[in-house]
């Protein structure tokens, strides 16, 4: 089904953009026990899209990645990280196999990709003319996305839970002061799994970029627990010198 | 100064190949206790480069890289890492300011580059007809290199020296059995930095990927140092589950 919208904006694409170059965001979502991730639902709400668009010719890549975030999401101020560029052939040319051969779309496209994780209640999507549905879905019950976009995400999440292990990730979506149970709990978010708590205390405490609290947390009915926080001079300096 | 080479590549570049896309390859080699990195030199030993090159129209961007690094280095079969791409405007452009505007060359270029880690004593560049000299440079007297090409060997080696830590990068540049000291001096060569032997041999340790072996290294007058593997299936089952 040939769409109007589709071949006004190639028009639009071919004057202001650089072909050949696409740029994709993975944002995951974290609130509680819960990761999610940002999706578009294009065409009629037939087909599941990462948040995704183009270059200007006179942008940075890092500059369109953020644009792009907020044309189609509304969210602004996101922390985006490249974490890879997809480049196979036929990765995307085939979605627009009805299309004229001219159509900006249906031109190989490579695509650089980045992922931002934040908190899910401060960012409220907001759909645009491009898409019929923005919204966060849990990354347990992901639907077939379209092109090699399953592969982009699948891709993004295996680089989160890498990092996991070298730096404090999450230090924007906890509280400044958090419990041990609070950072578990993330970590066993973003890596799907049940961790014994035994073993996430030994882990995590010998990373040493944690700081116990003298504060506690008011208004429990039990016994308040440890709270802790991020030494952000300790963390700077490991990602300096690497540990070593 | 304009060449005629050049102008004579744009034609066929411009039949061949994606135009705003290059590939650029940082090929870091090691040997005994030097670290190095693959340099062309071009222009008549002016300007020192990173091998790079473009994509065909019809060539995955992983297999592009492959070719050019063959094609320019005379190099095979070297396991290329994706790990970043530079998109800044300006980031090359000017770099061709003398000749005609139409010059592919001289087009807005986005570079996907790979990182590459080899025992340079198994690598003998070969100069091809686009470069003036094919070297290993001490990765303590790089150049100055042309466009952005500092920076992108500059986030190489800190993308390298970051896997250090959760990675058993080397795995190829050590004998199968190796000693201590030369998984040290291998750390101390990449880090660029003298590391203190007892603090080295716990925090390797901590790994778990080393396995002691029961050989022992023949012709030597003295004691023989004890020897260690990689345990390979340890570490891909750490990858897979981030040692968690």
């Amino acid at each position: 089904m040939i769409s109007e919208r589709v071949l006004k904006n190639s028009e639009e694409f071919w004057a202001t953009c650089i072909p050949h170059l696409s740029v994709d965001n993975v944002i995951f979502g974290f609130h509680d026990t819960q990761l999610k991730v940002l999706l578009l639902q294009i065409n009629e709400d037939r087909d599941w899209i990462l948040p995704g668009g183009y270059v200007r010719k006179n942008e940075n890549v890092n500059d369109a990645v953020k644009r792009v975030l907020k044309e189609r999401t509304g969210a602004d101020n996101i922390f985006l990280q490249q974490f890879a560029t997809f480049g196979d052939v036929n990765r995307s040319e085939a979605f627009f196999k009805e299309y004229p051969d001219d159509l900006w779309h249906k031109q190989r496209f490579i695509s650089t990709s980045y992922y931002a994780l934040v908190d899910y209640t401060t960012v409220v999507p907001v759909t645009d003319e491009f898409s019929d549905a923005c919204k966060w879905v849990n990354v347990e019950e992901i639907p077939n996305l379209v092109m090699d976009h399953t592969s982009i995400l699948k891709k993004a999440l295996e680089v989160l839970r890498e990092q996991l292990i070298y730096k404090p990730i999450g230090y924007n979506l906890l509280p400044e002061e958090f419990t041990l149970t609070e950072l578990q709990r993330l970590y066993e978010a973003i890596l799907g799994i049940k961790l014994n708590r035994g073993n996430f205390y030994r882990r995590v405490m010998k990373f040493g970029i944690l700081i116990k609290s003298d504060n506690v947390r008011r208004g429990g009915a039990h016994k308040s627990p440890d709270l802790y926080k991020f030494d952000q001079a300790k963390y700077h300096e490991s990602l300096k010198s690497y540990s070593w």
